[in-house]
């Protein structure tokens, strides 16, 4: 607790005298203004990503009352989306907004901190994070790389992407060009596909085109300004990313020069954030998924056949034995993962599915 | 933005004078503590619900570096666990934990704050909440009582109930005696059962000599202790609180009277505690129905019959209307539940529901 008791008596005394003046170094202590630089992985302005570090550095100047100082740099002034960990890992800057598995190619145990396929969806997932020792395996991972890592925004499920053509048996999938980047590419490139990445920018151009038969993207709130649905009718729902999370990275020795009372206001600025975000995306796929329908009401959501998605998770549960067997840390990630997933799934099963299911 | 660059300023310059002695006065001011009283209709060390106001606490204190200052007092304490409401308008108490849906005898309009029949799940409900006018629709409700609500903490989709006999159809339901209170009540009356209330201390033993046929409690993580899964075989899937949110009750005018900084930090506390315990709730659920299903393997979990589901939800419809013929404010409620559950539904069925039918 302060000692502003003692010092306020002290005052009322009337003694403005040493004693005060001494008191007076504590408090401009208190009050020094701590000033910190976060790259994002986003280009400026971008929606529901670029809000949650707004928000974020909104948040924490306020509840600090102007003693923590955030600048929030976008790619296009960093000029490295992808090299984020790096520049915060240096100290180039002392925060950063991203996603965990954008570092697999670095250090591979990053992978699982964002969304796996055939995994947890978002409130299954922050129950792992917060209560079922997620938060503690990210911090094996990230520590010693000078970095914390805290989740940083949810984008809800993600769907599994625009398809030219109706995909009915595993056959379909056999030599079919999509852009489906990092571990679920590896997964769609197993069960025969061609997986490809294309920058955002020539997406609508080579799927019109023909370039690619099929991608994935995000969910309505991205995909309806993006117009794949005017290319490609069939939308189909989610397996390889079913809880996008996003993560805030921190310079654990920034962290540690930081008073306990701004470290506490950060870290629930980032947690209260990370929600927000989760509740912004629910609203905004709800607003444009309504938008979508109604406009293009030849938009054929299909779900894949029961023969596509066992292919696509035998897959996966192989992918994900070979990294088990290779690593101590994956193995346990995996193992806890895989696990949570089966306790919390049986309850949601009963509960929220089971609503969903029944309450039409 | 606080003056504390000027003093560093003039503090450096070695000038240890009045101005030095002036402004601490502002100094001390800003670290002035504030204590507040929290009444919360939980008795002592309830598990989740006490969590959460006890969490909400220490998260301000810390924040505040301990400018904040506040003392739960449990129900065996104020001796008025339905009284929140009151004690928290009056100024007896500064803060208060509860559910809106506890005040409807009083305020009619606080029922729709809870979680309602067929309704929209926790985040869904949260979407409503803090994206589509909920908040300002509560706001309508509560300012005129000198009071602020905020959303206290989700306890997750509650279970239909405990039932000693299957629900097969309607008739079933026909003079049922069940323990289920409020608006889900007169919903179940409405379809033939015979609702009455019980206190908690009392329900085991009522279910177990047959005083009533079934009840409804909350789910798994508060079900479990309760035993009734001994008595009653038939667990019930959910339909009356498919989100049940607590709420923080503040008094405006002890509100008006923080700093901007300090309603900051206690309206954040407020939001992460809520998420936190839904998080909460989620992952003591899992635990506890994973506990309850391996030691009595003889629970027989249950769907209600569409035409059970069917001729409730016909009932909630009917009494919703006559709720929203009688009252202007209580019509703009129910139609913007029932506007945002039509569109944010649609989402959910094509990514959540979609992907937990599919997945398995």
């Amino acid at each position: 607790m302060l000692p502003s008791k003692y010092k306020l008596r002290s005052l009322l005394a009337g003694t403005l005298t040493l004693s005060l003046a001494l008191s007076s170094f504590s408090a401009l202590a208190a009050e020094k203004v701590y000033r910190l630089k976060l790259a994002e992985t986003w280009g400026p302005n971008t929606p529901i990503l670029g809000d949650a570090t707004k928000n974020m550095a909104k948040l924490a100047e306020e509840m600090s009352n102007g003693r923590l100082q955030i600048r929030i740099d976008s790619a296009n002034k960093h000029k490295a989306p992808l090299g984020v960990f790096d520049m915060v890992k240096s100290g180039q800057y002392d925060l950063g907004h991203s996603s965990s598995y954008y570092w697999k190619g670095k250090v591979p145990n990053t992978l699982y901190f964002s969304s796996m396929p055939f995994g947890m969806v978002p409130a299954e997932q922050y129950a792992w994070f917060y209560r079922g020792g997620g938060m503690e395996l990210m911090e094996k991972v990230y520590s010693p790389h000078n970095l914390l890592s805290f989740p940083g925004g949810n984008s809800d499920i993600q769907m599994g992407g625009w398809f030219k053509k109706e995909i009915n048996s595993i056959e379909d999938l056999k030599g079919l060009k999509i852009r489906i980047p990092g571990f679920a590419g590896e997964v769609m490139a197993k069960v025969g596909a061609k997986p490809t990445n294309i920058a955002p920018g020539e997406l609508y151009t080579s799927l019109e085109r023909g370039t690619i038969d099929a991608l994935e993207w995000v969910g309505p709130a991205f995909d309806l300004r993006m117009g794949f649905q005017k290319i490609a009718p069939y939308y189909y729902t989610a397996w390889h990313e079913p809880g996008s999370e996003t993560q805030f990275l921190v310079n654990k020795k920034k962290w540690e020069s930081l008073p306990h009372d701004l470290q506490s206001i950060l870290e629930t600025a980032f947690r209260v954030t990370a929600f927000d975000m989760y509740t912004q995306s629910v609203d905004a796929n709800a607003n444009s998924w309504s938008t979508m329908s109604a406009e293009y009401p030849d938009i054929k959501v299909r779900d894949f056949p029961p023969e596509v998605l066992q292919a696509m998770k035998a897959a996966t549960t192989e992918l994900l034995e070979d990294q088990a067997n290779s690593d101590a840390l994956a193995k346990e990630i995996i193992q806890s993962q895989e696990q949570y997933l089966a306790k919390v799934r049986a309850w949601t099963d009963i509960s929220s599915k089971a609503y969903l299911d029944t309450s039409k």
